[in-house]
């Protein structure tokens, strides 16, 4: 007897997982491990940048007030009274006409407000005299680099769930984060199901395949952001299955299994659900690859039930896992990025359920176009490794053209494909 | 006195990097340590995938044509003699009006050329007899994945130096690949110039700033695929910064610096490249910001000196530093991605330079804008942070309007924000 199960739509599906969302967690590390992981906290400027005015470019300190009426047929003569290297600062005062070498990067001297280039200037010294030639007056305010520009001092200059890319590690290092708060990694276990499967370094043996599953979904979540522990397969037997999900359950905050959720007589996991007393939250949805992903809730955990076809298994995991682990990472936006595109082939057949094809999305002129990455097919698994985004395909539609704009899904580690 | 430079176009200096690239090396990672790494060899099919021709559901294998003229009206029985779970092989034979009860993914019997799916199927058992009724014919191949059509034997799957994602892990655990072929990370060492700079533990002082070059290059190094080593701050003195480069020159395939090139007093690195006897590529290009950056050769190794001003480092190391990165990495496309794009907003100034305006890009229903992420100004960190991609704007020409097609290079990290 076949179990009827009543598919959900994938938007309900996605809301009902969100509102068993897990809180994430905070740990300090090191600003040289911090590039890829997610902020904790806002970033907030404790001062401004620059801290101070100071000079753009290597040339000489002056008063523009001085320089007003220089020209070339009546160069200005300013005697040089001091020389201050970048994070050095001038103690002199400094009088009408005259002048103090600086440096790019260091602090304009408070009786200057402008700078003359270093090319702008004609040099002559003697042994205890030195002395320049400038031929065109300055602005007040030229060739400066003004306190504050860059960053005002209390500005949030990151949010809170941002994944730190090189630029925020400068921001990071500007502000004197030698230990950087960064959401900790929440922990995500795998289990794979299936007599079939053969781990990666075993033999091949006839009627069974290696197990690609496991391996594939430890590097969603890696990407993610969070951290996969491996703990093999499940044996085709209850208890012992059971057993070692009950025992995996309390060292991991998400628990994954591939494989097992249909409705056939070797499918466990229905029944270790039961056992655990799992709530259920659905094992049907609307959609394909993926119909048989199911859900389920423990104590505050959660454990998902991933196909064990490997589209499906990949679809249902970006779709229902990755924005919970997200959420850990304290982002705002969980979810994969949605962009319109251009369809570049006809999909003439039509599904009753919403379809998520593996997809080759591609910017021609500025514009984004989508089609198939390989055979759509839920057991496929070569479409994947081509894929940088799932075009969307609403179901019970009568197909779809060539040219037709669609939704696409755009897949995190394909930037450099765009 | 000022050194003149002739500024290189953007293009020639990047061809004269190009010539000087380096030689990647293959090193074996467990494939739990994979993703994110770079094939240094193709992924090739060593068997077809699926290996045989499997049940792609759950149900009965049969003969087709036994079904041949079965209705609503006119059920059929077959027996059922065996039943295969995944994995597992039938050794019966199957005769007319014989079936076999089999699962997802387990091999069809030899005899048999269809499925029938559970759903479409009465199920009737006595203690030793077991029977099935069938109301609907099925197609010859119906229900099933063949042997080879996912993947065929010897097909190239993934071309050496593409970056591992989890597709593609899918496929090297289904291939048998427990060791997998990635390129050795080149290790990349970094100096900081600047006696203003103070390391991000340290307190502020007057007329300093904190080192944020070093730490942002070595997020950059991470994110091209190498591993940065971090030297610390080069002296402000010729013979101790020259003997510090020197050794660790030993150590490293590149060593990449920041500040110190341009043409000041305090610029060392002219000198301690003279000194090094390297041989400088160029040291001014026709590009803002960045003009000041310098490659040079020494010993069949690569020395990058990065200007001092973040964004003119930033800008620098993606165009010069990473190609070379990624080349080492096996990638026969070690450049940026360039996109066109619709400007966001007017740039009235005209540089004699090309410029690259950190940038926000964003797709917009179907279309790829980009406008800046912050001020554009080569000092500025701030807009670094928030920028996924670098507008170009030619030199010399007269302004930029709002709405006019340009080409943007797409930042790496920043796959989920379009």
């Amino acid at each position: 007897m076949v179990e009827k199960r009543t598919p959900l739509a994938v938007a309900d599906a996605v809301q009902k997982v969100m509102e068993h969302k897990l809180e994430g967690q905070q740990e300090f590390v090191s600003i040289f491990d911090s590039c890829d992981r997610f902020l904790s906290e806002d970033l907030k400027a404790d001062h401004d940048v620059p801290r101070f005015d100071r000079s753009a470019y290597d040339g000489y300190a002056v008063k523009s007030e001085d320089l007003a009426d220089c020209s070339k047929e009546n160069p200005l003569r300013l005697k040089v009274i001091d020389e201050i290297g970048a994070g050095y600062v001038c103690n002199k005062s400094v009088g009408r006409f005259e002048a103090v070498r600086i440096m790019t990067g260091a602090m304009l001297p408070p009786d200057c407000d402008a700078v003359v280039m270093l090319e702008d200037v004609i040099e002559a010294s003697t042994l205890d005299d030195k002395h320049i030639t400038i031929s065109k007056p300055v602005l007040k305010g030229e060739n400066l680099s003004f306190k504050g520009e860059d960053v005002q001092a209390g500005a949030v200059l990151v949010k809170k769930g941002t994944k730190i890319n090189p630029g925020i590690v400068a921001l990071l290092a500007t502000f004197g984060y030698e230990q950087v708060p960064v959401a900790k990694k929440p922990i995500i276990g795998v289990f794979a199901t299936g007599s079939e499967l053969l781990e990666v370094h075993e033999e091949l043996e006839e009627g069974k395949i290696r197990n690609s599953n496991a391996y594939m979904v430890m590097a969603q979540i890696k990407q993610a952001g969070a951290e996969a522990v491996y703990f093999g397969k499940l044996a085709d037997v209850l208890d012992e299955s059971y057993q070692a999900m009950k025992k995996a359950m309390d060292t991991v905050d998400i628990l994954l299994t591939t494989g097992g959720v249909s409705v056939g007589d070797y499918d466990l996991l229905p029944d270790i659900y039961r056992k655990l007393g799992a709530e259920v939250l659905f094992n049907k949805i609307a959609m394909r690859p993926g119909s048989v992903t199911t859900v389920a809730v423990l104590d505050g955990k959660l454990l998902f039930g991933l196909s064990g076809n490997p589209s499906a298994c990949f679809v249902g995991f970006e779709l229902y896992a990755r924005p919970i682990i997200r959420t850990m990472l304290f982002s705002e936006k969980p979810h994969l990025t949605t962009a319109s595109a251009i369809l570049k082939e006809d999909f003439p057949t039509t599904n009753a359920f919403t379809r998520f094809i593996r997809s080759r999305a591609v910017l021609a002129d500025g514009v984004l176009y989508t089609g198939p990455s390989g055979t759509d097919k839920s057991s496929i698994v070569s479409s994947i490794a081509n894929a940088n985004a799932l075009t969307i395909l609403p179901g019970g539609i009568n197909g779809f053209k060539k040219g037709e704009q669609v939704q696409v899904i755009l897949l995190d580690d394909s930037a450099n494909t765009y």
